[in-house]
C-alpha cells in the first residue's frame, strides 16, 4: 500500500533513522482499519506477567489462550499487537505475518513490590527471530533505578536500530521521587514524554494526564502563558507538545477496565488534544470477543471522525 | 520411535522453536515407560547441594554415589534425570546416552539463608558438552532479586535455544514479597506458571497448589466465575490454565518424603487436574532402590490410567 | 578556512592527540562569528531532559520544536550546538552539516533527586552516526558515585578518540562531599577543571566561580601568594590556571536566565579573566529568537573586544 | 611413569573430563614420594598474603624467600606446590618443571575483616603461562557472598578445563550463616565437600571435622543410622562420603603449627578415615628445612603404612 | 647502555616475565643519574588530581604547567616521571622519549572522602599509545573495597604484560580496617609490600614505616627473633624483606613537603635499610626548579654513597 501524505509527514520527523526503522514505522501505520491515517490503535497484552493470569484473564476465560489475543488484534483491525516473549513465541510461528508484532523487552510482576524496575525478559534478537516490527520497553521516570533502566534502554534502542526496528516506549512516572497523585500530573506526563523522546523512542505511550501540576515551575509557566489544563484534551495537548512539539508519535492508555461510554469519552478527548492513538488492553480482552471488536472499532472511528 | 499424535500435538504448541529444541522436547517425551503418552516422570537429584549430603542421602546410603541416581532413573524408566554439574560429570561420560539428562544451571544451599537466589553453578555449554537434552533453572517469584534471576534466565534460554536445548523451569514463589502461607497459594502458583511461560520456559515445574488464595483480585475472579479450588485436582487445573491455557508442559513436585499411599493420592489428583507429570526426588531416592522403582512405576501408571 | 596562528597555538596544546581529534577541535574553533579567534560560544539545549519541557520551553513556545534550537545556533553564528540524542536525531538528518554538533552522552532528570549521577543516554557511535564533531559528558566531582562516572568517562574518551572525536566535559562539583555554598567555590571550580584536564577532556565547561574558598589549604596558598579572588575575572583566571595553566580550553556557563546587562557583565569578566568562551542555554532560547541572536552576538563581540 | 591400578581407578571417577585434565590429575598423583599410591601431600604457601609475611615467615626467616618454598616442596618429595601468583612468578621461570604447581586464583587478607570473600588475584591464563598443573580456589560456604564466589568458580573451572587444568578447591565454611563452632562441624564439612564436588572440583581440601553437628536433620540421620562421629577417622569418613561417596579426591589441612606428634596423630586418623592426603603449610615451612622435610616424610609414610 | 651486573641481578628476580617487561624494567634502571646502580629516584606528579591544583601547584606557580614536571624530571636526571593521563597527554607527544613515563591508571580526589578507592582514570592501551615504560596503580589494603581494586589490578597487570609493560604499585594501607596510627605501622607496611608482590607488581612503592606494630602476632615474632624496629633503617629492612626477601624493587615516598636536611636524613635511612630508591613529588616540585634539581641530586647521591 502506498504511503499517504500524512504517513509521509510523520516519517519526515525521523530524518536520522535508517530505512529499516522507517519501513517498520510505516508498517505500524499502514496496517488495519486506521491504515494510512497516522493514527494507531494497538492491543497490548502483558497483564498476565504484570498482574497475574487469573486476575487478567479470568473475567474472560478464552483469553487464557495466547492465540486469542493475536486473533483479537487481527479481527479488530488493530495496527499492532504487543506482548511479552512467551505469548509471541506461542503465536508468531503459527500465524506468521498477519499483524505487526511488538515484543515487550522488559516486564514487572506484582508478587514483590519494590521500587519499580522491570526485569529484562527478552532481547532484540528475539524480536528479530520472531519477525516483530518493533520492540517495546517500559521506564519509570521518578524511580530510584531509572538511570540504570535508561542505560539499558540506550543500548536496546541502538541494537534495535541495527536491525531496522523502532522502539515503542511505555513511560510511567512512578517511584520514590513522586507522590502517587503526581504520577499522572500533566507536567510530569509531559516530562516523561520529553525524556522518552530525548532517549530516542519512536513511539511514546503515556497515561492520560490529570489536572494535577506537580512542580511549581511548570505551574508558573502555565499561569504566565495562560495554558489551559481543564479538559483531558487540554492536557493531552501539553503531553504531545512535550514530545518535540508533536513531532513524535504519542499514544495513550486506557487504564483499568470500565464501561464503553467512559472509554469512548476519553478517546474523544485524546483525539481532540492531538493524541496519535490508543493502546487498549484490559478494556479489550476482558470483554467477550465480539464486544471487544465492536469497542475497538468505535475507538478507531473516534480517531478518524471529522 | 515415531511420534504419537499426542506428542505431535504438544510440540505444535511451540511453533516458534527451532527443530533442535523440538527434537530434544520429543526426546524427553519419547523416553521410558511413559514414552509417547505426553506425560513425564522425571528424577531430580539436587538435594545434595540444596540440603546437604547427610540429610539427603543418609537415609539410603547407596545414594551417596552419583552412579546410583543415574541408574535408578534408567531402571525406573523415567523420562529424564536432572542434576547439578558434579553428579552429571561423574556419570555422563560413563553411561553416555542411557537416558535424557537435564543439567541444573543454578543451585542454592542452606548454610546461609538469604533472601532466596540461586548461584549459577554451571553453563549451557556444560550441558552441551555432557550430552544433555535440556537445561534446568530455578526462579523465586516474589523474592527481592527475582529480576536479576529473570534476566539471567532470559540469556540462558536464548543460549540454550542456540544449541537446540529446551529449558525446564523450577518456579518456587518465595521471599520478601510473600508470607510463607502464600508460597503455594493457588493464584500464586498459577502466576508463577504464567511468568515461567512468558519468559519462554518449555517445561514448568511447580509445587502442588494449596487452597489458599493470596490476592483479593484472584479471589474475586474465582468467586464471580464459580471457579472451584476445593480439591488438588481443581487447583492443578488452575495452575495448568495459568500456563497458556494448558499449552505449556506443567509438572508437579512431590515435596518431602512421605508414605506411598499419600504420594499416589497426590499424583492421582495431579493427573485428574490435567498435570503433565511429576518430578520426584526424595520420595524416590530415599527409599531402597527396588521400592523406589516400584513407586515410580505406580506413579507412571497413575498418569496413564483411564 | 586556513587555521589562524591562535588556533594553531591552541591545537599545539594537544600534542598526543590524533589528527581526527585535532580536525574536529579545529572545526569547533573555525565555525561561526568567532571562527579563528580561539574563542567559543556554544548553544547547549539539554534542559528538556534535565528540568522538563514546560519549565524550559514554555517561556518561549516555539522552542518546544527541535528544529528551533538547531536553527538558532546557526543563525546566531555559534561555534557548535550541543544536545541529547533525541534533539539531534530530529535535526541532524535534516540540516546535515550546517553547524558542528556535540552529542551529550549522559543526562540527569529532576523527577527523583538522588545523589547526583547522570544516566548514560547515548553512545559515541551515535555521535559518529549523526555526524557530530564532539561528544559531551557531565561529571559531578564531590558526589558519591563520581568514581564510577569517571570510569565511564575514561572509556568514552578513549572510544571517542578512536573516531576522531574530542570530548567536551561539563564539570559540576556537587553531592554529598560538598556543602551547597562550596559548589562554585573558586578552589573547587579550579579543582574540577584540573580533574577534567587530567581525565583527558579537550574542552572543559565550568560554572563561574564565586569568592567562596572551600579548603583551608587553598586559602593558605592564596594568602601566601597574594592571589586575588575579588572579581569574577580574578576567579576565572584561577579556574583557567587550574586547567594546565590555561593550556586546555575552559568555557563558562551563564546559569539561570537573567537580564541582558547582567549576562554581558559576566561575560566581560570571563573574557577579562582569560576564559575561552561561553556556553549559553536558557539565556538564549528562553528569549524570542531575534533577541537571542542579538544577545549571542553581543556575547561574541565581548570576547573579541580589544 | 606408567599409571598404577589405583591411579587408574581414581581417574575413572572423572569420566567426563578431557584427556588434558586427566593428564594433569595423573601428574599430581605420579609425583614425589607418594607417586602412584593415589595419596597426596601438597605444600601450600599462601600465608604471606592471607596472614602477612612477618607472622608467617618470621619464625623461620629463610622462608621469606620464594625460592625456599619451591625447593622445600621438591626436597620433601611433595606431590605439588601451591601458591599465589607472586611466589610462582618468582620461581616458575627459574626451576621450571621440578614439581607440579597449583596457582591459587583467589586470596584474602586480614587487614580488613569483612564477611569473608577472597579477591581474584590471578587468572587461569596465568596458570597456563606459568606451566602449572592445576588451579586453586577458595570458597566460603555459609558466607553472604558465597553465591558470587560460586559463580566465579563456575567460570574458572570451565576455563581451566579448556586448558586441561583440574581445579583444587579449598572449602572453608565460614561467615554470617554459621556460628564459629559450626565451621568445622562434621555435617558442615561434609556439606562443603558435597558443594565442592557438585561445582565440579577435582580435588577438595577441607579442614578436619570436629564432633559438632550443626543441623538437627543431620543429627537425626546419624542417630537413626548409627553413624559414629567419635574419632577423627569416623568424621573423615563422613566428609569423604559427602564427596560422591569417596569418588572425589578429598584432602585435609593441618591448621595452626603444632608439635610433631600431634600432627602425625591427626594424619594417622585422616588416613584411617579414607582421606586422600594432607595439605600442610605452616607445620612445614615454619620449621627449619631439615625438620620440615623429616616431618613431611613421616606424614607421607603414615599414608602408605599398612 | 649495556646492563650492569647489578641490573642483571635484579632482572633475574623476575624469571617468569617476558622480554618486553624486562626491557622496560631495564629502561627504568638504565636512565638518569642513577643508571646502572639498581637504585631509582622517580618524580610522581598526581597531586593535581589527588589534592587539587591550587594546594599542590600554588606554592610554585610555574608548576601549574604540565611541561614543567616533565622537564624537571629530565633535568634532575630521574629514572622516570609518573603522572595521570592528562599530564602525559600534554607532554608525551611533545618531548617524546626524553625520559621513561609511568601512566597512573587510577586516581582519587579529596572532594568527597569515602572509604578509599581510586577511580580508574586511564587504560593500559593509553600507556602504550603514549609510549610509556610502565603503568602505575594504587591499592588501599585494609579498605572495604580493596578486593575489587585487587581484581582490577589483576586484570591490568595481565594486560600490561601483554604489551611488555611492568607495573609500579602504590600500596597505601588505609580504610575501615585500620586505625590511622596503623597505616604506616611497620608490620602493616611489610604486609602491604607482600600483598603487592604476591599480586605480581614489579616495583612497589610504600610509605616509610613507623615504629608502631599493629598486630600482636607480628609483635610476638619480632620479640622472639630480636628483630629491631628502632631506626627507620631497621624498619625499611623489614618492609623490603616483606617483598620476597628483597627480591622485588621496593621504593619509598617522602610524604609532605619538608626541609632539605629532614628529607635527606630520611633518604639516608632508607638507603641504609636496603631501600631501592625514592619517589619524591611535593618535596621536588613545590621548590623552585633549581633547588628541586639540587635536592634530587643530593637524594641520588645518598643512594650511591659508599
Amino acid at each position: 500500500m502506498a504511503l499517504t501524505a500524512r504517513v509521509k509527514e510523520i516519517l519526515s520527523w525521523y530524518p536520522s533513522d535508517n530505512p529499516g526503522v522507517k519501513t517498520n514505522l510505516a508498517r505500524l501505520m499502514n496496517t488495519g482499519r486506521l491504515a494510512g491515517t497516522g493514527k494507531l490503535v494497538i492491543l497490548p497484552v502483558d497483564q498476565g506477567f504484570e498482574h497475574g493470569p487469573d486476575r487478567s484473564f479470568g473475567p474472560n476465560p478464552p483469553s487464557f489462550d495466547p492465540d486469542y489475543h493475536y486473533q483479537l488484534a487481527v479481527e479488530a483491525g488493530c495496527n499492532a499487537y504487543a506482548a511479552p516473549l512467551g505469548f509471541l513465541e506461542a503465536t508468531a510461528g503459527k500465524f506468521a505475518g498477519e499483524i505487526p508484532l511488538i515484543l515487550k523487552l522488559n516486564n514487572s510482576d506484582v508478587l514483590e513490590e519494590l521500587e519499580p524496575r522491570s526485569a529484562l525478559t527478552s532481547t532484540v534478537k528475539d524480536a528479530v527471530r520472531l519477525g516483530c516490527s518493533a520492540v517495546g520497553y517500559t521506564i519509570y521516570p521518578g524511580s530510584k533505578e531509572r538511570n540504570l533502566a535508561f542505560q539499558d534502554l540506550r543500548d536496546l534502542i541502538r541494537e534495535a536500530k541495527e536491525y531496522g526496528l523502532p522502539t515503542v516506549l511505555w513511560a510511567y512516572p512512578r517511584g520514590a521521587g513522586l507522590p502517587k497523585a503526581s504520577e499522572q500530573a500533566v507536567d510530569v506526563i509531559a516530562y516523561a514524554a520529553q525524556i522518552s523522546a530525548q532517549m530516542g523512542a519512536h513511539v511514546i505511550k503515556v497515561k492520560p494526564p490529570t489536572n494535577v501540576v506537580h512542580t511549581k515551575e511548570a505551574k508558573a509557566v502555565y499561569e504566565k502563558a495562560g495554558t489551559k489544563i481543564d479538559t483531558l484534551a487540554d492536557r493531552v495537548r501539553i503531553a504531545v507538545r512535550g514530545a518535540f512539539n508533536g513531532h513524535r508519535i504519542v499514544i495513550f492508555s486506557g487504564g483499568e477496565a470500565k464501561d464503553t461510554p467512559s472509554v469512548l469519552e476519553d478517546v474523544k478527548q485524546i483525539a481532540a488534544g492531538g493524541g496519535f492513538g490508543s493502546i487498549m488492553g484490559r478494556n479489550a480482552f476482558q470483554r467477550p470477543k465480539d464486544e471487544a471488536v465492536k469497542l475497538l472499532h468505535s475507538v478507531m472511528d473516534t480517531f478518524t471522525a471529522k
